[in-house]
């Protein structure tokens, strides 16, 4: 019998795709969808795109967390209440909010709110699988990263082992549904269109998630990260621009060092051109090129992902997939891995 | 010394863009801006790219209406008491709500709601200033035509005083500017982009102010009338099937009769090809093109305007020129006059 | 062992999107690719989110055409000749072009050029499932229809059997992938963003296919047709305004009418709102809503489907489904089958 | 009698705009448009929205040179050629192309290609007004800047004078006017729609020209800069990574520092929130904030121009009206003038 999942706030935009992948996933039951909105609309009434026939129900855990697993949608500061119910009742979870991103509860209150589950922060595991995968397939809670946390540790990586990174400042552009589902001034199709415009200047939440884990890399840096809306709906890009700290060799080296380390890697693609968002969108692949500007001794890495599938809803899915022993591919977007194969 | 404007409700998409137009017109004064929302902030905080540096103030009749015009841009149903009160000191008013363009209230009734001020309605001329220009020449009252109903008129009045049009279907696409300033899930980035759907079907407001029109020039017709919102957001096409009811002549004569309704007419313009929304965003300007499908026997008109220029604020400007016993062109787009010598 | 299929002409949008859609296919084998432009480059270097790693190669029967199946990506005209070669040597086909889509060369003539390959008309299966499932199962030849014949055809068709169509007119809109891949004044970003235009008017050349298939069905009616390029990528609505020579009965009898003829169609979804392009992008699926305008006695049918995938690349593998006896669902888009069974 | 002028290479994007603001000039009289495309059919055709009811000439230097003054809108290269013979005729120049804005032939020669006219290169004024007002208005041949220069410069200028500009990223975002008129791959409405990537990566062109501008100002510093295509028509926006060489105060100083700096400038506009590029669509305009990362110790400065505007055309003019000696705001957007003594 297939484990069974709820998905816990399948109301906004992540928790709907991650209810849309595991409804077709191969390998998973899913079970319930609630909802803090909408209760009682089908999700296909509010996402026709996303198929999924199911009503949104109110929370009631009784019924909803008589579950193997659950992958949580709830805002950050919501979250963590819920989770600490769910992994009381044995429960294990996929959270895709920041409550158990960073390890440390007194970062997480100072760019966040005081920690509503702190007793929980040592089991849980950064579900970046590229970098975690032993420690995501033993794990009971798994913090899904944050999209621009999970594209721009995925640019950084190689170099951040290589021990190469003196500094690094992030510009980070997304699409519109990095913003969330709530209709504002922000999100109005008449203020996005035809524009492109910085937020979060200078203290964006993803920063405390990046320098820790370039951290537990080895790179102990500040990172400047500034991310800007561009006008389309699912898309995320990241260029990171290296001081480097050591000699770093010519830029075939340097392919070199990301092809190694991202050498049998299902779900990231190495190029030489920049990458575009269309290229990955959805898809659960991160796209990296890297760039060596003799001028400036500077390096240049680029990652594309979606920021709602690899930066998000498929993640928590490969996440998942870890979890139970499953392949890692499975029900994640059309054909990866045949895609691998045919590529590799 | 210039006549003085306020402009009521100035909050809003189409009041916000007369405010502007008003702040740099040639001969006209603006005084105030009052707002239902937003109290105390500054229009060029709400909107830069109008660069009106003027605060919104809370409506207070005795000093805002202390003015020789006023322009109205209240919803529907609450334009009337409003536009009342300010008929009652005397001011003269360009209403941009649908109040005042049905000339029957029990119409208004079926479409709306029950009428505020319906002795107000004997005085209101209907604002299409290429149709009445000489009542609005004279009015204390101008109730400023719909979007849908501008483009759809000027692309049939042609034909309708012709006595050709023996049935009409009006197909209609539009930017999000048209649904408004309010956040709504309709209104979201990642609702409207890449997307076209249509709404309001069967049964949209404009349809007894087209029938009305078109009655006036001789076409007693029911109009089928869909509008669709495309992502975009300033710009609006219309595309209308007519049925003629007798002999219409071949494609140079109809072409010819077009020419010779709109000789002269400052802000419409002729094209052999079809138009499209670039053509005439962020003017006052109506571009129509007359086709004749022999097959069918069908007549294909198109008319594309900005639907918050000529749609709704410009033009809002462009009777009140009138009214003043202004040049119709001044204070609207850029050269609008010079243009027509140029190309006539 | 299963059937082997090269594609013809892969460098353009829809032949590229077949060649992603066959090599992921559980029961085709992907062959080769031929391109008559890029031979050389690896389809996945045009067109990177389609992640086929296989090179674009020069046209060669002798190697390409030892497969058991073709898709003909060709232009119209040019696909004529090369379908008549493949089927010399026993290659069943499924033509992406208008080259077998009318059964009458002298209609043909009319609307593109002189016939290149008309003895084999007669053998041509018109390609939409939902009408000719049974004829396709046993065909060696389907035409593959056009995007806009597809949708307007899937909308018309319960109105055409029942035979009260006294009149059509189809308003459609489609995004800029329609236009195909070549770059041109037309397709460049500048001109096609933030504008909606007609083109085509008044003989769009899908016209005579669409009156061939609906005088098939029993409406004999002259089409209006008017197609528009609407910002945005891949997408496709016909707004269908039918004027009934019967009693069609109110919105329930038509909404059962519709319910009844698309029972089981594992492609065809029915809703009571008007359907959006979004609803449908990247799938199989043609989402229809049927609207009766009291006021005018008129029938309102959208029809809303991907013009690349069900307006052609995958109803091109849906129809290579069925002529293999496949299921049809088999290899389109994600999970479709399962969806079916899901929304019941 | 108003000064003559003529745009030689009016086709392009920049060209064309230039052309339609001199048509409107109130100070300049438009005498003739020359193209190396397009001859004979007339620029309203190409462009309806700027309606320039003038025909596209083929180049007749006895005819078109007998002005006051010429834009020249050739690509790089082929600029120098031409204005040298304008030059040698007399005629005052406004050079759109690259090819006199690095003061140093080698340097053009390494970035471009050998230079044509390098004789010319001494006469030659960077046409930036903000730098160089008092300069171009004795100037007979004025280089316009590169779009990416002017907003980087604007942005950068008081931190460059005031020596604090250690190092300098400049990560910068283009519609795609910027790509130019010519249809392409990349230009193509598929390939830019819902995408986003960088080009150019590492040695953009306009890089010399910022590291002369910046060196002038005082900085000697190697710039990084990259390019990224945004979707959507027109707009540019930069965002500048500063880490500075000296102690620079808190933001209030900053703040203080551009206020000081733009002081009665009449087209450059300091906020506090991040520029948009809505906020500047069609206009001379530029849109400056700068912000502290006290984290980092870093500065960011964001500038917002609309790039065939302030980043070419619209500053073209604004350089003739000083060469002409006129008001700097003639002719230039919509009531620049008179918004600058509102908001003053």
């Amino acid at each position: 019998m297939p484990p069974s999942v709820s998905v816990f706030g399948a109301a906004g935009f992540t928790g709907a795709l991650t209810a849309r992948l595991l409804l077709r996933h191969p390998s998973f039951e899913l079970r319930a969808l609630t909802a803090r909105s909408d209760q009682g609309r089908r999700l296909d009434d509010l996402y026709p795109h996303h198929r999924v026939p199911i009503e949104l129900e109110e929370l009631d855990l009784e019924r909803h967390a008589d579950v193997d697993a659950a992958v949580v949608g709830y805002p950050h500061g919501a979250a963590a209440p819920l989770v600490a119910q769910l992994r009381d009742r044995g429960v294990r979870v996929v959270d895709l909010s920041a409550d158990f991103r960073l390890h440390d509860p007194a970062v997480y209150g100072r760019w966040y709110r005081e920690h509503l589950a702190p007793e929980l922060l040592p089991e849980a595991v950064y579900g970046l699988p590229e970098r975690y995968r032993e420690q995501i397939r033993g794990a009971d809670l798994v913090a899904n990263p944050g999209c621009y946390p999970t594209a721009t540790l995925l640019a950084l990586a190689p170099l951040a082992r290589e021990g190469v990174i003196g500094d690094v400042i992030v510009d980070a552009k997304s699409g519109l549904s990095g913003a969330g589902r709530t209709p504002s001034e922000k999100t109005h199709f008449v203020t996005a269109d035809e524009n492109v415009s910085a937020y979060g200047v200078p203290r964006h939440r993803h920063i405390p998630e990046i320098e820790q884990e370039l951290a537990a890399l080895g790179a102990n840096v500040r990172v400047t990260f500034v991310p800007h809306l561009v006008p389309l709906d699912q898309g995320e890009l990241v260029t990171c621009y290296v001081t480097p700290s050591a000699e770093v060799g010519d830029l075939a080296s340097l392919e070199a060092l990301y092809a190694d380390a991202y050498a049998g890697e299902p779900f990231v693609e190495l190029t030489s051109k920049p990458p575009g968002m269309r290229d990955v969108r959805e898809t659960n692949i991160c796209r990296i090129s890297v760039h060596h500007d003799e001028r400036t001794g500077r390096l240049i890495v680029f990652a594309a992902i979606d920021n709602l599938w690899k930066g998000a809803a498929s993640q928590a899915v490969q996440n998942l997939n870890l979890m139970f022993g499953l392949r890692e591919e499975e029900g994640i977007g059309v054909g990866a891995s045949r895609q691998r194969e045919a590529i590799g």
